[in-house]
């Protein structure tokens, strides 16, 4: 449990908040780039921490990331004009580059270079993966890119989704890290699915009360789930967290991977990225026609809005009877909205002083002291986890191991992304 | 008129407020029984007195009122699987029985005793005359159950109905006790229903302005609507309020008689139950049919949320022309609606500074200065009226007096439930 | 730029807020005549300076705006019966007439003259020019009726309209005394309408760096933007604003004039007047269903509520084709609702401590200016501009004159009103 202080210091991440510099100081996945899908298109409402943003890809393809409200009289420039490598409010026809630089306003004589002293906040902005990244902290601090495996794949390798969660961003992360609810809520999916039926793992994850140990690591931490396997043998599926906001889901087999990352759009709303992607062969056409209608780690969103089509407006469709039968644990339909419905179902904060942790929440705890100690750190000039390249370049994995080794160390090649080399599964 | 303090005593019903610890001494209607209505089947998500709660009804029939929310990490428990005589969370599979007892946490071990430690937030229940009625105060202080008479009737004798009202309970009671609106507000009605023309209460009713007795009463009180009827006599119609918020109308000649409560959900909402009833009789399919197409005290509800099909976002679907013509005085349709419908347009609490009280209102004023008194003796330890099933066992009367007769004495009996006599009415 | 304090002096107008003093000195344009088509129709809510009011016309045809409530026991009046010369409570029966006098409560014997203690907040209106106008200041301090030139004119030589305005009332005022914004958003208008097409005053206005002076007037002030013609000679289209919140814009040729009001519904909405007319002869069939149908200074909007049929919620029907394309410079449809969607877009009242003013931003920053003066005076005793008649007998003008002259005096017969005499437009 957190007390009310220690619940505000985790979650709220609007500008001054020390969780939102501390989440400032990393590479933030924003958009997906085909929203801004050629030069001079219309021009993407953005919010990130709590801050109303606008991006655009200009006449050069650059993609900016600023203000979203004109520097002269505070109109929205999402009406704005995207032409002539740069965004052009309507109202006045003040100029802005992707810098957020104003580059033009028309009423003051050019020579008396009033323009070059208006300049919209704006933040870097990096393409890489079908993702617009951002960096929006001190200057002076901006990190190395992102070294994601998934990043360097050919596109064909990857699929990578989006949508609005409707809750803190901590909360849904708090899902992510949380393996043990996996043979409970997602029992449905592990009993039918044809792949996951396959595996041994899958056989194995009957097993529904596993042993949790947490261990830290240099991205942030590993979360190793064990069960019995055959005598003297544990399975073990080894979760990482990647500071500050990506998991790493341990496979089954050969199947693809699967990761996510929560960024708070403010403090009751985040974005759920979802990546799918297999390292050594392009994701096959079932696998994608799967994803693209809401299967695996996926979900079908409104058009326009990234908000799913089933969510709490409409009870997430549940599914009573479905829910008796066990196709779905809670009725619910798929793993995302699974997970994404209780979530929600806390509240847009929930209330962490009323909590009653058990020892399959480890991760969690960890996971909040290690945000909470790294914002604490930040004040006193220490750079937090998650930065590096190398912390990026890591994998989750399943095994089998002796009951004598330790899961972290045992096979810590498996837990390192290895160009070419396909990942360990069970 | 009420000062701002003295308007917040009366209508806050929330945790800890005085008036909420009144109305928390008293059993309390809070569903229809048809909203469980088989073993296992889905939860429902109940609101009162601000608390988020949740009924179910287990394997074996039992009813259990408790926190809509999981002890463990606070997920919503309406997403719960009702089997095996409890609620079990979707989540990590923690169980819940009725009485709110945790009696499994699967991660942990069984002889750990851990879930013995975990209880939900529960109320007790009972079930009797179509109605789930939960007790929500100090254990040590739960009266006996209610004893109203049509709750000892046979199913066929009654029908009772609930709907959302968007207003504090109280405003919605005082409506209830302010017997002299009859006379305007539904005169549509007593002109045009057939039953009500062929009494003489209704002809006497024609009298637009009864003067008002309200005397003390071991339930509450008792308010008697004075009209001239023959020279030398007076027409009585004598309303029953029995704490802390039922009302019985008097009846108009043999025709059922009715009551209602109101039950705060909020301090910004309520439920409004209205009870129809006959003490020697079935209700004929006619009165049914009538009642169940919104009818009589009735209205028609949306499916699944109780709020009316006439509401305030459709502005009551008032009708200015049958306004003109008398139909509907206020233009809207139904008893029940016309009532809701101003007591709605006060705002969710209305303001009692400003109003401007007559004797008509005496009923009111004491209404409210009973309820303070109430809530006031408790914190001295003084019980309050209501509570003793004696004080449930009475009926409401219209009847003729000689003038120099007191209504409340002069027909002591009439006031009385006399199971297999009729109830008194002109 | 303003300090949080300025921008809440001069935005805020609810009851006891200086400005809100200041706005209820004027008479007040609240409804079209039309809202109250009839004796005895249905009485229409109206939210003015944050009061929520009710408007009647009564069975002689009087038109009355009094509180919403009744002074009883607050239920909403909109619910009531208007006949017999007055609106009577369909609760209680209790009756006002159209001054908010209460006329009688029926419970409370005629003899007791209760009835006449009762009286409701009321304001005296005027209809004049197919406007129900009101007068909301100190009883004492009443001013002539407004002597606008239209008022006076046959009913067929003016379009009068009124739309809901989504922002704050100065927001929207601001908009209307920016002329340098109309080269710029409005540039898709002037460039395809044939009527503008045909004027000289449309070829010079392709001069989109115009200079603007800003001169103090009796009415307010006058803005005069100045272009260059042909050599030696300048372009000026000269606005006049009116104390409060009325402009009248530059006509083009012997095109009709239109003019602009913004009055605060409550300090996050207002209601946008536009007015159009020509002095000297009817509208055309052409001119009148352009208006109707949305075109020129007005708005299409829905059924029942001024609201714009394109607004915030479906994103004004922004066009990205039609705003490459230059027909609507911004992608938003229509003079009107480009302002209105700018204007919105900034928020329910912006914060002016963002802004960054330029010398076009002269008149914006004067009328701030006069506005705040106007509401520190009345506090000392000074009467403000714009309440004497002759500060409403004004006209627009567009003219060219000698460099060397300046446009206020120079043709200073061009900006008063001339019954029978056609105003003076290039």
């Amino acid at each position: 449990m957190l007390s009310a202080e220690d619940n505000s210091y985790v979650t709220k991440t609007g500008p001054g908040a020390p969780m939102g510099d501390l989440l400032r100081r990393y590479w933030v996945p924003l958009l997906l780039a085909e929203e801004l899908p050629e030069p001079d298109c219309a021009p993407v409402r953005v919010k990130a921490f709590g801050e109303r943003l606008l991006a655009i890809r200009d006449t050069s393809g650059r993609v900016g990331l600023m203000d979203e409200f004109c520097a002269h009289r505070g109109v929205s420039l999402w009406f704005g004009r995207n032409e002539d490598n740069g965004l052009r409010c309507p109202y006045h026809g003040w100029k802005y580059d992707v810098n957020g630089q104003c580059v033009e306003v028309p009423s003051e004589p050019a020579e008396s270079g009033y323009c070059q002293k208006i300049k919209l906040k704006a933040y870097p902005c990096v393409e890489k993966g079908g993702i617009v990244w951002a960096y929006m902290g001190p200057a002076d601090k901006q990190p190395d890119f992102p070294a994601f495996e998934w990043l360097d794949l050919p596109p064909s390798h990857r699929y990578i989704a989006k949508r609005w969660q409707e809750c803190n961003w901590l909360q849904a992360m708090e899902g992510g890290i949380d393996s043990s609810h996996v043979s409970w809520l997602h029992s449905g999916e592990l009993h039918t699915d044809p792949l996951h039926r396959a595996t041994k793992g899958a056989v194995y994850n009957g097993d529904k009360t596993p042993k949790f140990e947490v261990v830290d690591s240099a991205s942030g931490m590993l979360i190793g789930a064990r069960r019995n396997a055959e005598p003297g043998e544990y399975y073990w599926r080894v979760t990482q967290w990647i500071m500050p906001w990506y998991t790493m889901i341990p496979p089954y087999g050969e199947n693809a991977l699967n990761g996510h990352a929560w960024v708070p759009m403010d403090d009751e709303n985040c974005i759920t990225w979802s990546f799918t992607y297999h390292p050594t062969r392009p994701l096959s056409e079932h696998e994608l026609a799967t994803m693209r209608s809401g299967g695996g780690m996926h979900v079908e969103v409104l058009p326009g809005t990234y908000r799913p089509v089933i969510n709490k407006d409409n009870d997430y469709l549940i599914d009573r009877a479905l829910q008796k039968s066990g196709r779905y644990y809670s009725g619910v339909a798929g793993i995302a909205m699974q997970d994404a419905s209780l979530q929600e179902s806390m509240g847009p904060i929930v209330d962490r002083a009323h909590e009653n942790l058990v020892s399959t929440d480890n991760a969690i705890i960890m996971a909040r002291m290690l945000l909470k100690k790294a914002a604490q750190g930040l004040a006193r000039g220490v750079e937090p986890r998650g930065l590096k390249q190398e912390t990026h370049r890591v994998r989750s994995a399943s095994f089998i191991l002796p009951a004598d080794q330790p899961f972290a160390k045992a096979r810590a090649e498996d837990l390192v992304a290895r160009p070419g080399i396909i990942h360990t599964g069970v």
